[in-house]
């Protein structure tokens, strides 16, 4: 008996009794093709398992591709040894402790760093992933050069340099331009294929099989229209993605991220990997968090200025992560924010900058003009103002502490950007929530029970990244090829 | 095949094929006798059903016993029309919807509106809850005197008296001293009683008997040492209430909880109602939201009073709900908070109040002594009196809309008391995440499927109330009272 396929839902795993016969068998079969599933593929095939992947959409890379593929690494890779940057597992660890806060997973944290440098090594050894021996100096969000390590995080910002020395640990890859994920891609395919593995195309995970006891067994797809039945000796790795294009989803879970703008992934991040899961008695976690941000650099200058909100008050250190800012940023009551700075620092802008946030006001002659184009309170934004330049003068921030780097007093003329949600500045998000896993890629259930033969890596799991305040930039690509990776050797060697 | 009892967790529902015969059978079994089980289980006998409660404890009353009993109602109310009090659906719902914000489910918050007036003439005269037709005219937390309608959120306050005209709603029993909820689960004790509704305590519900379509037909629990195997009819209404007293899944749901110091609830609000939910299919949302509140009022004069955080800065209108302003506290960079009044609007504390935090700083001659005192940024504090007391004299506050009721210039000599989470303060909280249901009390699925003959009420559903941030005292109970209600009827009546 098989239910005609438009009545099969996600979250409605088929029993296995209603098997009579398997149109594919393998032990590791992988659901989703991008960054996570590629690695977990690889990673379960070098570790004798036969495996097969099924993706949706006609192509490899998943959201992975779209992205800068910048990973986050430290604790003394190749390139950072060889740029002469100090780093630790303990100052990598502590930062991402820290920047994360109380819904850090201790252990998962742990093992993406005491596992960097050997995930750097597999990185470029075992799949050819090329990085130079160079840094990018600049605060910006992504290298444009083939220059390799950045600081893509808020390690050198209050308060996380007071807790971990800061090093860089973004890895671009050596490419020019913003093709960092292009070229991931390529060499995942390219380690895929030449390792044999089986990759199904165009085929849609529709639910999983499961037992009596609540095993999985395998997956049901569909492919040219027809439902197959898919026997996993061994394990099922959900590696669908987060649920970022699934509206109804982001009203239930996530409406903080609806005060975002521009849902950051490809069209298969509907949830369904999570929704799969959850319907094996899987348990999906941190589901109101995502990563949001206001891309306020480059120009790096920006940095120079100051956020304030409806109240004419700054809340933020400005040469924090623009991850942390914008999830500052959309906490703020009114929720109207602008970020103020001297007219010469806003350099070519908007030319150069992703943030598309409209001018809002000048100041030519007094700060009160500009308080006054922006509607704020009469006196705050001098006040504001005239406390910070006091300060800056002297290279010091005593409210929020930013570094001396960026600290110079604003000076007339000043403008400021309307960078307030909803009113056209670009709030790229996605989501951070997904199925609850063990740092194995093991799939828990609401109490922590292991659901044996299911695994979920990347953004269908939640994993080291679990929230904007926190972000860093490679963390997600990062967290998905490490966490694939566990997920892949978990099902393989699985007893 | 009974699974031994050791072996049976809440997520692993019971197959119907499992069982042999039924030890008791009924048309609508309720889990837990607290306010929205009683609720649930007189209107499921009202409405023609046959009913058994089983409860965990030896008595009944759960988490409501142990609150104030004060029930949010409005849109003319028998109290409300009595004292002169306009108030519309419209109006309370528009509230409702502005207060809980994004999260709100527009759908229960109209039926609780639209509803409202009938709840009350339900608890009046088929229940006979007493309320006096009078007026407790102070800002307080909880009515002390046996009057009835008080301000318990924050409609008179900014932003929300600008959306929706204010009405008291907080309806408190008649009854001396905080002591509502002994009263309120007397009579529902009562009530249960007279209609014979069969009674079982110290039986815990252990978890589902569920179907291969994932109905649900009955309910395992324990009594006396031995698993009884419970058929429901009709259906199952879960009313365990909410997590707060779990540890390990507010860890994993809502860290943002463990900021405060207090959880507020009866021992059995483990979470078994939402995890045996969660086993039969249904899905958990809003589990990272509570109430949590920092209670500086009484004494009401300290709403003179303004709370700034570790930069010296306001955050918050003072004269709105002390869970709305405890929501701000724990999100406040630095984490450091103090209440800042004028000494003789501190009157007698701490007698009296229930803040519990402990003097910081006092400033006899100048702003600067406290200041130094709080060893807040140089300037920071002291700018913020003078804007704050410049604008109060003109009854005015730019920055946050305090309503000039309570608008008076702070005066030397001052005292501060140390609000910040985690150093003494008291920081009460439960928790607002639960199984998603529809206005009927149906459990959904993570795909909004109805899980047949499974119901679920009061804080083991999400309903009505939805975060701190937005909430009123009555809320909580309003909500059981009239979930458990919607449940009943459903279950009772269902096709």
């Amino acid at each position: 008996m098989t239910t005609p396929e438009h009545k099969t839902m996600p979250t409605h795993p088929r029993h296995l009794s209603s098997v009579t016969a398997w149109d594919m068998e393998t032990d590791v079969v992988v659901a989703g093709f991008g960054g996570a599933g590629a690695c977990a593929a690889i990673e379960a095939h070098d570790n004798g398992a036969a495996v097969m992947i099924f993706e949706l959409a006609s192509d490899s890379g998943g959201s992975t591709k779209l992205s800068s593929a910048e990973i986050y690494m430290g604790a003394g890779t190749r390139v950072q040894q060889a740029c002469g940057i100090e780093d630790s597992v303990e100052d990598m660890f502590r930062f991402l402790m820290a920047s994360n806060g109380p819904i850090a997973d201790e252990a998962k944290v742990r093992a993406y760093c005491e596992g960097s440098v050997e995930h750097f090594d597999w990185l470029t050894k075992t799949l050819g992933v090329p990085y130079k021996d160079s840094v990018y100096p600049h605060r910006a969000i992504m290298a444009l050069t083939d220059d390799c390590l950045l600081y893509t995080g808020s390690e050198k910002a209050w308060p996380f340099a007071q807790t971990a020395q800061p090093a860089p640990r973004g890895h671009n890859l050596q490419v020019e331009g913003d093709n960092g994920g292009a070229l991931f891609a390529k060499i995942l395919k390219e380690n895929v294929e030449k390792r044999g593995i089986g990759v199904h195309f165009e085929a849609r995970a529709l639910t999983l099989i499961t037992d009596d006891e609540g095993a999985v067994h395998g997956l049901v797809v569909r492919i040219d229209q027809q439902e197959r039945l898919v026997r996993a000796r061994r394990g099922v790795v959900l590696c669908c993605g987060g649920f970022v294009m699934n509206e109804s989803m982001l009203r239930k879970h996530a409406p903080m991220l609806l005060g975002a703008t521009q849902p950051i992934g490809n069209p298969g991040d509907t949830g369904s990997g999570i929704l799969m899961g959850q319907g094996a008695g899987g348990s999906a976690i941190n589901m109101h968090e995502g990563f949001v941000s206001v891309p306020y650099y480059p120009p790096a200058s920006l940095t120079n200025g100051i956020f304030v909100n409806a109240q004419g008050q700054r809340f933020i250190n400005e040469d924090c992560y623009h991850g942390r800012v914008g999830y500052y940023c959309l906490q703020q009551p009114g929720q109207r924010v602008f970020l103020v700075a001297s007219a010469s620092d806003f350099g070519d802008y908007p030319q150069g900058s992703y943030l598309n946030a409209q001018f809002a006001g000048t100041a030519e002659e007094s700060v009160a003009e500009l308080e006054n184009e922006l509607q704020l309170p009469a006196g705050s934004l001098q006040q504001t103002v005239a406390y910070y330049n006091a300060h800056a003068t002297q290279a010091e921030d005593p409210l929020f502490h930013k570094s001396p780097e960026w600290l110079k007093p604003l000076e007339l003329p000043l403008a400021a950007v309307d960078c307030s949600p909803g009113r056209g500045a670009f709030y790229p998000f996605f989501t951070l929530g997904g199925l609850d896993t063990r740092v194995s890629g093991e799939v828990l259930t609401p109490e922590g029970e292991v659901i044996r033969g299911l695994y979920a890596a990347g953004r269908t799991a939640c994993g080291v990244p679990r929230t904007a305040a926190g972000y860093c930039s490679g963390i997600s690509v990062g967290d998905a090829s490490f966490s694939g990776r566990q997920a892949g050797r978990s099902a393989a060697t699985r007893d």
